[in-house]
């Protein structure tokens, strides 16, 4: 089923309007090209309506805030939600301060998301209005492990019934829920941790495959964490072949997901329904 | 001759100055350093004309505007004008929303532009004063094929002689004219497209190009279209060799930017003048 | 020695707060991460204090400022300094404009540095009160040699006795000194001049380094320049081996410092005491 997913990605290459950080925004215009799809970066109060018009996704990150984009963003949203476009938020660092907890409750307060995806502290933010992180990484004692596995599938459909959005929370293992079902991802490798904008990247490429599967969007999510998963086990595995490190892993990882195909997908998912 | 342009950016190494977006400026200052030039960004209206003037040229860049840096760009490109400086313009995506076309006319009212580098759809905008692009990229029916060469051509020498600025114009087949000339440019390839920054690395270039070549300012322009395309091509050889995917295709453009010098121009050039 | 530095990066994992340029942005997260640390960028004024807070040390880099993230600067180095954790600055082309010079002495009069790394252009400034640089590389009649390295390091202790920071001139040859004594470091290629960040990443280390060694400080910012000359070395001799560019020397030798380790950093150091 994913992989007609994916050919959906290829077949429309859906224009996507990112308001994202500056940290990992080249990253995330590779990635999505790499998909087969299409970014445009435009965060300026002037234009994000404009621009949110021509795409047919609006995917909003909040890793580096100020407060010049944030009006760019509940206008770029409202405008998505008119226009009925699908709208992924990325709540980068949720709980690392007021001012972005604050700001992730006005998002959620005035745009209605299709999808959020965060790391378990980011997404538990949400849950408890206040939070726990590492800067930008999961709390240690708050990452998905087997026997924490059942609690977050729990959060995660809790979650979505209250926000009626999809729910993709990401790390050792991922998951993406709805209200009625989870998807329990378990492809990826320790080591993506090391490099900066696998999250960004990810949440990118959701915004992408939702474009591209409007009838089918906790599938979308999906398969987008599943390839994203995938590729960077398949970068890693090249990378230690030619005995390099992190920033070769971050080369090959965006390569992998530019090279994904029916066959690659099909040989190398790990997925469970529960 | 090309060769000769190539070899006086190497020997001058000039200094460029670029007020640029935030999603491909990591791109294009490596760019610039690998044709042997040396970047210099900054956007703050506090000091663009001082580091203006210590450059040798000026690039604007209106990928990812703003309100704040609309007025850094004409005070630059002003103070680049009086002091007889190159300036070079990228109007990224002019077209895809009214505050880029906007501002495009304001910067050509406000600033004599040496060079004018972009899609089809972008310079078309120019033309008409209002566009059709597909985001960043350029409208499918506009690309420049054999049959629509000679109109696009037509169009490159009226802009050209309207404004005064060399108009290169991007794609599958490359043009630069001035109003009696244009170079047809065949180098390139198509999964070039498929990386953000090739069009804003390009216009980098163009930048370094022209300010060490002041007398010969539409070859500098050819010559720098034909060394990005002609590393495109060099660079996809070599990821397909290693069977990698498109970030391994921009690290190797990169890397070919720097490693080329006169024979391989001279072995791999496919141009012609109309 | 450094390697006991090293594995406390290693082991303490400290999370660094960096307000940095928007050009390097990706290639510091990714050296910070690549160290062994990890990185937050964040500078709107409305949460620095927060995440200063939450953090180990503090990173300024003064790259592309503007009005909006001076301020931020200043109040996050003065949380910073209240809760006496290391701030370490960058000041990219101090000299170069009136702004950026004006600014370095807004933040050394408000901000007490535990470290300030720059080129031999850029610290000068600091002593001089004006400055030549070229743009925001060190100016050619400037840069330390053998015959000039005696005076570079006078200047250096000069400086550190003044300010009480530990100062780190980098260039053909590096200095890391206090008041006291110096750090020779002959570690490094030149090709490394020829892409953009490694002085910001080097920075990006020496605040992730000092974080994690706090009862060392001169010494932790000694092994952060040689381990990235180190890396840089060897980084090179993999570009060459492969025949490659400098796109894939900047990629190398991030992968060099992920890769490194007590061996490899005891085999390849070229460091005196002087």
């Amino acid at each position: 089923m994913f992989e007609n997913i994916l050919e959906n990605v290829h077949q429309e290459s859906p224009l996507i309007h990112c308001i994202t950080n500056y940290v990992t925004v080249n990253d995330v215009a590779n990635a999505i090209l790499a998909c087969g799809a299409s970014p445009i970066m435009a965060d300026s109060i002037e234009e994000v309506e404009d621009i949110t018009s021509i795409c047919s996704a609006t995917y909003i990150n909040i890793g580096t805030l100020n407060e010049r984009t944030v009006d760019s963003m509940i206008k770029a949203g409202k405008k998505a939600n008119h226009m009925n476009h699908p709208v992924v938020l990325d709540p980068v660092g949720a709980g690392a301060s007021r001012f972005r907890t604050d700001t992730l409750f006005k998002l959620l307060n005035e745009i209605d998301f299709t999808v959020i995806r965060g790391n378990i502290s980011e997404i538990k933010t949400i849950y408890t209005r206040s939070g726990k992180t590492k800067g930008v990484d999961a709390d240690v004692k708050d990452r998905i492990r087997e026997d924490t596995l059942d609690d977050a599938i729990l959060l995660a459909k809790g979650i979505s019934s209250r926000l009626g959005s999809v729910i993709a929370i990401t790390g050792p293992i991922d998951i993406v829920a709805d209200e009625n079902r989870a998807y329990v991802i378990y492809n990826g490798h320790p080591m993506m941790s090391r490099i900066t904008g696998t999250g960004c990247m990810l949440t990118g490429l959701i915004a992408a495959f939702v474009a591209a599967n409007r009838e089918n969007i906790t599938e979308a999510v999906a398969a987008a964490v599943t390839i994203m998963g995938l590729s960077g086990e398949l970068g890693y595995r090249r990378m230690k072949e030619n005995n390099e490190g992190t920033s070769s892993l971050r080369s090959y990882l965006i390569d992998e997901i530019s090279k994904m195909d029916a066959g690659i997908l099909k040989g190398g998912m790990k997925v469970e329904i529960r």
